[in-house]
């Protein structure tokens, strides 16, 4: 039904290696058999998680985007390592950024934040049941607050325009589906 | 408040100009003192709308993305042109993509989709009395299907995980909040 619409890799090529990113330069053709660039940043993946305590409150942390050149509200989230499960990397994320661990876990969705120019697919959990295990061990060069935020704020933060980060926003609207009830929790798993 | 987590600019270099892409490599320096590696995608920035036909409907886009390998249900989105507003953006794009105008404008809200490794922010409208001019005029290597989806149906591709690019999946959120009277209709202006 959409085979009309797709493209076939002709040549591709890895013309940037960086610290952080890769960038591919690829040859497509199309249907109609012509021929063009296709340009990406070839991403590993992540997963974020929304971290509900006991109380109702969500785990949020504040964090310096220098690509944005301001300081963003966000759940916590990270790139997958090598040989991980997205499931893994929230987990380990969840735990070296904010201290905390989890008793059990469930799969929200998977979005896809980039399409235009990036393959980058994140995984979106929700964990339950936290409980402070350590503290924190960020990455080098890494720097963030954590704080705990209620749901009502966060969606008046949303409606205002300043929670412009995707993954949070998101997270926020599925949130608030399941607590009215008109969505259904995911299935949990323990830790 | 935030100073604590704010960075500065030591050096900057663009280290890679591609056909689309152009990538920055940063140093920048923490509060603590410490130099630190930045690489970023400049975006020029992104506009997309919820073109609403008379009927409810929702003005939607079936397109292969190369980076995903795979088709994409997608609102009207597309890069800013040098010297454009994000609001001659998406005007120009509904035209160029689907052949329709729009009688009246309302800005919803902007979005930053992927703060960890580009600068792209990308403002959402939502676009009202849709007309069709003329025939559409797609980029050159630009081929995609047009349709039209009720607001239920995008919903539910939603929920199941199948509307997972975030320009999209946001603008459905929210619609919903707009048509349930959640939260106020934006202020729009004539085209």
């Amino acid at each position: 039904m959409t085979r009309h619409l797709e493209e076939s890799t002709v040549a591709s090529q890895v013309v940037y290696e960086g610290k952080f990113l890769r960038l591919r330069h690829d040859t497509a053709r199309l249907p109609d058999g012509s021929v063009h660039s296709r340009e990406f940043v070839e991403h590993p993946g992540a997963a974020a998680m929304l971290a509900l305590g006991d109380d109702g409150r969500v785990l949020i942390e504040r964090q310096f985007r220098y690509s944005m050149g301001g300081v963003y509200v966000e759940i916590p989230a990270g790139k997958l390592d090598a040989g991980e499960t997205s499931l893994q990397t929230a987990k380990r994320e969840l735990l070296e950024e904010t201290g905390y661990t989890a008793r059990e876990w469930g799969f929200l969705t998977q979005i896809h934040p980039a399409i235009g120019f990036s393959n980058e697919r994140l995984d979106i959990f929700v964990a339950r049941g936290l409980s402070l295990l350590q503290g924190r061990q960020l990455d080098h060069g890494e720097l963030l607050d954590v704080d705990w935020a209620t749901v009502g704020w966060l969606v008046d933060e949303l409606r205002a325009g300043r929670l412009p980060d995707i993954k949070t926003q998101i997270a926020v609207f599925w949130l608030e589906k399941l607590l009215s009830g008109a969505w259904p929790w995911p299935v949990f798993e323990p830790a």
